[in-house]
């Protein structure tokens, strides 16, 4: 692509140097042949077989114009046609032109016939690419016209693009059936539209000083696609690249915080309501086996332990510096960490940029840097590892170890997170308070949990992203063996972005964000409610092996209720084969409903729920459960619950390992029974059929984005 | 409209005599003319005045032919113009046509030109009719094209409908800003598409035999709309409006059920687990104070009361009798509950319709039919109407007085109605199960609530509707007081309606319940929790007075997520004047942010959040307030709680009342802070920042529905 690059190279740099920020039509279109972009043909014919040629080239229908200068008008001198075909219709065309011509002017003389591509045919679609102040270049996509003006219908994806992303681009858009051909329309070429799309994203990013690339419209038929207008604008600076350290060099500091063998606490403080004595008492009765160093320069003993008066006077090496001290002391006790050699320092203190304090945040950045310092925040309540006991937070510790790592750039959600795992009992590896993000940011805890064996979930509240690419780049590796999901705060507030093309107006940031989270393979969460019942459900819920998904239900209405929901969710209700209908209906009553929902009526003993369970659990074909539960005093609640987590247990023990949900209708014994179940590995619900599902759901979701879904 | 009927009705009956099921392409269009839809306008004309009369009457742009029994090739003979937009050009149009045909040959005998209305331009739009199973007649509107039929973006009312709903139905689709002239397209005549709309309705609404009626396409222009295609087809059987109560009548049984003087149990057991021991016990540990007959032909007394062999041997007058007896005994007893005259039969037995027993449950409709008595169910578990103390279910009692009253189609949602109450405290005036539906359903309990003082808020559980226009007549009434929420189960299972035509195969059920149910002013809980959250909190929320909503966040993260879920709920953030501005700044520190949400920051004490919600409650701009909470030390969540509710209870007594809603973010401890909020009318909920918006933006939906908010 250098040959090319060159060429494009001279063209912004020509305009760059007139100080520019557009392209004139023509450096458009001539940037477009280079990269094979396909912009309306046209050319000049001395003969039926050269009009012919030239139109097979650019693709059928043509135009056909006489080319003489003694000829001004010439429509009336008959030496225009239009929407010629096939090369018949060039042919005779040509010949017709030229005998019109001589009818109507003998002695004019003639240079040729102009052959020009028709466009305004087939699809009219949009293709684009913008730079995204998170994403950098993104190329967009949408159907041109009133869909993409009104109804927004435009998808993006991160440039550059593979064909096949490409592809896949033309599904992503809501009337993405319109480009099959409906009501009679030819289906557009496909394999040209995606190339149109792969070819933009490699020019925006060949060319980082390419701001905005909009073909608009652009025309699909069947056998091509023509972008008949294309704008191309320019950044004067554009944005370098963020640094980006190595997996290695993060992860050699990240298992030092994660996992250290001494933490230093500096501010640490015996009087009770200081962030410096809750820090202290945290990591002591939260059972931390390492070394804990208070740092205190007026103190000999702090809780039972030695003091010493800084980070110099410790004897032994420091893996963390926990920082709990006002603001303006920060920066010369990082210094000193720094010189210790700590591998990270958290950094709970406010006062920085959150506050105004840009120089403040700046100054500390610079410091942790320099001696390589890995820094968690400022404005953090802290975080929690607890494989390794470890509270380094002035909230109060938690012990409940599971597979979830959680993060937070908002202390507010921080605190939530904490106050639902605890009412929830829910199982966490990590709570990370993110902050400010000076420095550890998002991508670092992914590298961290990716290879973490304690962590098989991560769910993140974050309000933006420092490097988006980054963050993509670490998704799409944890996302392989571990879901991801993402509360994305913000997501309603469009960007005030200056929009200086139709692409740019359409790249509203939430657009942007979901599609790419969504390609990259992120569980998003519509709300905080939904991101912490993701992270209590998906690590204690099997991954389905395939898409059917059988309701059985001791309610009717709630059967109904359940369907809704897993249609909502994108989930399939498996096509039930005649010979497991007939299994299921020897278990039930004969007024009760096999089909799916399988409906065993209420009023059935225990047993009928027991086996029709157990053969949803045994028959290959099956791969989730959604069991509705009618509360009755022939099978009460905890009798539920109880036979529901044995044979769940038993068909484990066989190797029948499905994800089994449960939403649960009765008097209030049925929040107990939930519980239970939950301690059981069964996802269970009392008094909502949405929520069950909604989870079953996002298992879903991040199952097919990690491609572990058969069929 | 009954000349116009006659005709229209002998076209109908001809089609009828001759078994057709749809109507000829000329028999449409006379029955257009009659209604005044307005069809492509043609006539011939024998002079240029003539042809630009005709041109005028029909609408430009036209097209002229020339009609002559010699010319058989008009076109070749230069006998055809088409897109002649104006009387100009209609004028020279038509001597130049002449002209051709005389030069074609001179000897052609020539009739006249023809004038025909050119269709095609401006915006194509699909206008219907169908006859829904649920609702009735009902029309349909839509853009045409790809919009419809890929993205089914179409809006169903009831026919008849007036002009303004037919105008509203334009602004109820998602392309809608279409029609108002997009991408330099002229804007569509309003007017003119209502105009058909209505005349549409009342063609469907005069003449029940009509099926369906499609005009498709129809073109809109700025001066006009055209059908372009009419299709209309016959049911030669149609259903017969349903027979209904007066309200009157309605409300004679009503008062009696749910305020008995007296009570029979049919079926009244002295063994613990029977059906008829749960009533009994539950009527009298409920507190009922009215008689209680247990009949038992077996025994003399049941728990203390004497009891009777029978119906007949009751000595006084009964209100209400509950049926605890197999279902193959409950017509006998049936016949006697009339004999003695009782409003209402609980029929609780199963063993009717849902098991296939349609035929008996046909006779007991037929018996309760004939004594006047209302029958509730069968297949039901009972109601509950505690402003009487009276649990007539064989569940438990329940003794939470309030405002709302509940109805639920399935016994398992019924469970967990009750579950939910008794968790949360919800405050309930009445729980009712109406099973089958045989007879007394949503129509009459609906027509109940409305009167009744102990009832604020009705929500209503329902998978169908028997008379899907009685329910809206009494949900109108209804919502102009009171909200009626409304889970409609099986929305996403698309009716199995053979589709005649293209307004049939759009109307899947639930777009013809949702927007219907809208219309009439429901709101819709999307899920089973929704509901019951909805209802929880509706009743003791005051109503807004205006669309103007404020953020009060001591979390910055949660003031994003809040916003977030404003705009999610169809919620206002108010645009806050600069002097209130400054009003809110002199209560936040210097680095908070004013605005909306208004963020005080974390670490405030408790007089940050009084000042800032007392001024959020007095300012008479502000008509709602959404509060974000932060657990710290500085204000703990019992802090916060009884400040919050001090301070609202203070403004409620000033004559400051609004809605308030609260988000607590913290650990445990903001779970009792949120009970005892909602115990002060303060609607709060822990670890979500949807829920509490969501409750609001239900509380919005009916207030406008009920045309109480201001401006």
């Amino acid at each position: 692509m250098s040959e090319m690059s060159n060429e494009v190279g001279e063209i912004l740099e020509k305009a760059r140097a007139e100080g520019r920020l557009a392209l004139t039509a023509p450096e458009g279109k001539r940037i477009c042949d280079v990269y094979g972009i396909a912009t309306p043909g046209e050319g000049v014919a001395t003969s039926a077989e050269d009009a012919v040629a030239l139109a097979a080239g650019m693709g059928f229908p043509v135009v056909l114009k006489i080319v003489s200068p003694d000829i001004l008008h010439k429509t009336e001198a008959g030496g225009v046609l239009v929407g010629l075909a096939d090369p018949a219709a060039v042919r005779s065309g040509y010949d017709r032109i030229l005998a019109a011509a001589h009818a109507y002017d003998p002695n004019a003389a003639i240079d040729g016939v102009q052959v020009q591509q028709m466009v305004g045919a087939g699809h009219e679609v949009i293709i684009g690419a913008v730079t995204d102040p998170t994403f950098g270049k993104v190329v967009a996509f949408g159907l041109g016209g009133v869909l993409v003006e009104v109804l927004k219908d435009v998808t993006f994806r991160l440039a550059p693009l593979s064909g096949d992303d490409a592809l896949g681009m033309l599904d992503d858009i809501r009337a993405a059936e319109v480009l099959r051909g409906v009501r009679g329309a030819a289906p557009a070429d496909r394999e040209a539209l995606a190339g149109m799309i792969e070819r933009v994203g490699a020019l925006i990013s060949d060319h980082p000083e390419i701001a905005e690339v909009d073909l608009n419209p652009v025309f699909a038929s069947a056998t091509g696609a023509v972008a008949a207008d294309v704008r191309i604008l320019l950044d004067p600076e554009p944005a370098e690249p963020p640094a980006r350290l190595s997996r290695d060099e993060i992860l050699a500091s990240m298992n030092r915080i994660f996992k250290p063998r001494a933490v230093a606490v500096i501010g640490a403080s015996a009087e009770n309501g200081k962030i410096g004595n809750s820090v202290m008492r945290n990591l002591i009765n939260g059972g931390y086996q390492g070394r804990i160093y208070p740092i205190n320069p007026k103190a000999t003993e702090i809780l039972g332990l030695p003091a010493y008066p800084n980070m110099a006077a410790v004897p032994g090496e420091v893996d963390v510096a926990v920082f709990a001290i006002p603001a303006q002391f920060v920066a010369g006790a990082l210094e000193d960490a720094g010189v210790k050699g700590v591998a990270g320092a958290i950094m709970i203190p406010s006062g920085f940029a959150e506050t105004g304090n840009v120089e403040g945040q700046r100054e500390i950045v610079e410091i942790a840097r320099r001696h390589g310092v890995r820094m968690l925040g400022p404005n953090i309540y802290g975080y929690y590892y607890t494989p390794e006991n470890l509270c380094a937070t002035f909230c109060t510790p938690y012990d409940v170890r599971g597979g979830v790592a959680l993060t937070s750039q908002s202390g507010g959600i921080g605190m939530a997170i904490l106050g639902f795992s605890r009412t929830t009992r829910m199982g966490v590896s990590a709570i990370v308070g993110v902050g400010n993000k000076a420095d550890v940011d998002e991508d670092d805890l992914l590298t961290f949990f990716e290879q973490d064996d304690n962590t098989h979930c991560v769910a993140m509240h974050l309000e933006d992203l420092k490097d988006g690419r980054g963050f993509v780049d670490a998704v799409r590796r944890v996302v392989k063996t571990k879901p991801v999901i993402v509360l994305k705060a913000g997501r309603t507030a469009m960007g005030a972005r200056a929009a200086g093309s139709h692409t740019g107006a359409l790249a509203g940031d939430d657009k942007v964000y979901d599609d790419i989270l969504r390609q990259a393979g992120v569980v998003r969460a519509p709300g905080l409610n939904d991101m912490l019942e993701y992270a209590r459900s998906l690590p204690i819920m099997p991954t389905p092996q395939g898409e059917n998904v059988v309701i059985i239900t001791g309610a009717g209405g709630s059967g109904v209720l359940l369907s809704d929901a897993c249609v909502d969710n994108g989930l399939t209700l498996m096509e039930i084969p005649p010979d497991l209908d007939e299994a299921f209906k020897a278990y039930i009553p004969p007024f009760g409903a096999a089909g799916n929902p399988i409906d065993i009526t209420g009023g059935e003993p225990p047993s009928t729920y027991e086996n029709t369970l157990r053969l949803g659990l045994t028959d290959p074909r099956i791969h989730a459960l959604v069991l509705g539960y009618w509360h009755t005093i022939v099978t009460p609640p905890m009798v539920f619950a109880e036979l529901v987590s044995r044979v769940v247990a038993e068909e484990r023990a066989n190797g029948n390992v499905k994800p089994v949900v449960a939403s649960l209708a009765g008097d209030v014994e049925v929040e107990e029974a939930c519980e239970y179940l939950f301690d059981h590995g069964v996802i269970a619900y009392p008094y909502t059929t949405e929520q069950p599902v909604a989870v079953l759901g996002a298992k879903y979701r991040w199952a097919r984005a990690a491609g572990l879904l058969r069929g």
